[in-house]
């Protein structure tokens, strides 16, 4: 309450009441925003550095970042807080607009950035990937590659640029010299339900694809049971903010909603998913997969500057894909960073469990609906993920969807496959049990296929 | 993000899901509140029970009072919160309804407590005070009464329930033994601008009341420029939420609405508000003070049963007022605990600085508007109050006030004069500044005088 009281002596009565009415105290800051109204550039960035160098307490923090979630933040202010994160670490740079990065919100069975990264490659797009890994019931792509032996994604920065320009494919994890401030007010987030506010979200993307020194990024906004937007209209809200975020940095961007209430294409689990990469690589992929793979890259490639147009930018990224080209950029990816390339042509290199279980269509009908959330949390279950953060994942299960939503069956048709251990028996009987309670749905009636493009912003 | 994971190993995958899914785990509590849910007696009793034992996090309950600020609490929710702090600390127990207390929200000379506590108790009323310090721009009760030499406000609460049976009137500071979660929660709150929700300062002021041992309580709610409320609506929302819960708690309750836009009384400061109370106790105080006083006194005789009709409790507190019999209470009260009585005859045992410096009109005019916050920071500024909470009051400083608003004045009548020390001249310089410039508002047209009494709830 005492928030206008000044505190030095040393001034008159009025330059204090002056000059304590417009200071940065963060109790005001927090008051404001609260009530509100806007917070300047200069205050932002003080916010953070106090907040990064342990001079803000987490509390106060915790309670101006659930303001923020009710009360929003405005482009500007959006721009401010990606810049002061973004500032909180090493930032690189690179010359030339065809430095293209692309980032999913996440979901199950999202592998796209193994194809993508490949053809945007192959058509001359520089890739700086930094990803990240698994994040509750969502896998992880760094947590993916690693099913493949001796893949390295702890490069440090250094080594990372050189490798972009070197060969103009690099993916590294999240490296502690990129945006500290992020990490620090993540973990704070994380805890107190304050994961889900916009303008946080863009600048905790952003300020990382900036520092990696993306010269234009794409952003996959995924939609729908399995994603952590359920709906259209707050991932549209994400999308918005986060192309008006990347334009007020002169940023290149695109924006595109995709379905999340199934997963995409027919593999969940780590082995299982490079697996189903590198056939999509080989032009033998599911549809889905393909499709949505050959859009982002298209966007990616358009961006860069490599293609006139959308449409010829998608010409460009179907040819890399058909001649084997982006398979090429995927083989020399690995071999790049220790990865056994041999992976490609023999996939019982991958670790994979013996044992296959089916479940089975416990009816004639229709698929209506997946909880795709559940799907991801049964994959945990299955070792194919971590409870803990400190939990060591299983690459060697996973699931195997033999039907998507539309999609008729017939009674004891098999509907999923669970690729587990021996001694995983009792477990894979309770998640079938779950699955046919809770996970799917089956309708009488005729069902629509889901669209997989939803928008584009 | 990762909240619905089971952990426990000894359970089905259903039965923990199930169990994990209705779990009490804060994240989901926080995040319930954030989308507008509620939260059940059990899940809030559990809430303020760990936050009380130090097992949950300041950074989670600060995350989790900013979304009650924003996603608000029904009235069973608010005594749900109200009995879990409570329940965190001592219960005293009183027969009888005659036990009633009075609470004011706080402003800018408000030293009502003194003349209505020993009206109502002449006409018969228990009285229980259990009265703070100066909060913010605004003075406290305890800190008013410890200008009288003497006086012991630290009693226990043993010593508290004695007196009340034996006195009938007793005044004492917060006790460590009640309500301690409202302590730890009110310290977070004053740092996270989490002040001003209205379930939790509803919690904040009944729990206290309710421990102290109250059958009733009146509600003294001041809106103004000089309050926390500043404006009806607001004021009325949490007098509604404070009738409301006390009638959950079986309690006889009225809240009145008054005016503070400019000091109650002349004098603000410490040892002044004491003469003007003894002043009012006498039957020479100013009319405004005197007559908030009775009412709010009348509303605690009629709610004690004491009275049959609020205007017969007016007539009683009047006649009691009158005939001295509340004086009497007022010198029984100082007795008792230890407090010089000869005050009530002697003002010069006082402490009060020796120079009067007067603040004369700078033009003629109609007196239009103080900024009555500013006023009690003012006196905070002259030493009459704390910057930190470690600072000692000067009792000895103070102000008088020679006009109300809707006042005529006359340029260099005075409008106000200032007890000071010899050592604050260059300080009362600056104060004047500050009071002509920032504080004072005169207007050439005529200005109608404040309505005392707002509203009753």
């Amino acid at each position: 309450m005492i928030d206008i009281q000044p505190k030095n002596g040393k001034l008159t009565l009025e330059e204090r009441m002056a000059k304590v009415k417009k200071s940065f105290q963060i109790y005001a800051l927090i008051d404001r925003k609260k009530r509100g109204g806007r917070l300047t550039t200069e205050e932002i960035k003080w916010i953070i550095d106090e907040y990064t160098h342990g001079r803000l307490p987490d509390y106060q923090m915790s309670a101006l970042l659930m303001a923020i979630y009710f009360q929003d933040m405005d482009v500007e202010e959006t721009a401010a807080l990606t810049d002061a994160m973004l500032d909180s670490g090493a930032k690189l740079k690179f010359k030339g607009k065809n430095v293209i990065d692309k980032h999913s919100t996440g979901g199950v069975g999202d592998k796209a950035s193994f194809i993508l990264a490949p053809i945007a490659a192959a058509a001359g797009v520089k890739v700086p990937m930094i990803a990240g890994r698994g994040l509750g019931h969502t896998g992880g792509t760094i947590d993916k590659v690693e099913a493949i032996k001796g893949f390295k994604t702890a490069l440090n920065l250094k080594a990372f640029e050189k490798r972009l320009k070197k060969d103009g494919l690099v993916l590294i994890g999240q490296t502690p010299e990129i945006a500290p401030a992020d990490r620090l007010i993540y973990a704070l987030r994380d805890v107190t339900a304050t994961i889900d506010s916009v303008p946080i979200i863009t600048a905790s993307i952003m300020s990382k694809k900036l520092a990696e020194g993306a010269n234009g990024m794409v952003f996959d906004i995924k939609v729908g049971s399995g994603a952590f937007m359920r709906t259209q209209k707050d991932a549209r809200a994400l999308a918005k903010s986060l192309v008006n975020t990347a334009k007020r940095f002169k940023k290149g961007a695109v924006a595109v909603l995709t379905d999340m209430d199934q997963p995409l294409g027919n593999e969940v689990g780590h082995s299982n998913e490079i697996i189903e990469s590198i056939e999509t690589l080989k032009g033998k992929g599911p549809k889905d997969l393909t499709e949505l793979s050959l859009i982002l890259a298209a966007h990616m490639i358009h961006i860069a500057g490599l293609a006139k147009s959308f449409d010829k930018a998608m010409d460009k990224a179907r040819s890399v894909l058909e001649d084997g080209s982006a398979l090429k950029e995927f083989r020399k990816l690995l071999k790049a960073q220790g990865g056994d390339a041999r992976v490609v042509d023999d996939y019982s290199l991958l670790p994979m469990a013996k044992v296959k279980t089916q479940i089975k269509a416990p009816q004639d009908g229709h698929l209506k609906s997946f909880d795709n959330k559940m799907i991801g949390l049964l994959l945990i279950e299955l070792g194919g993920g971590r409870r803990e953060k400190t939990d060591k994942i299983d690459h060697a299960v996973g699931f195997t969807f033999h039907k998507k939503i539309g999609d008729k069956l017939k009674k004891g048709e098999p509907i999923m496959t669970i690729t587990h251990h021996t001694s995983q028996e009792k477990k894979v009987k309770e998640i079938e049990k779950v699955f046919l309670k809770e996970v799917l749905k089956i309708s009488s009636k005729k069902v629509s296929k889901q669209k997989l493009i939803l928008e584009k912003i």
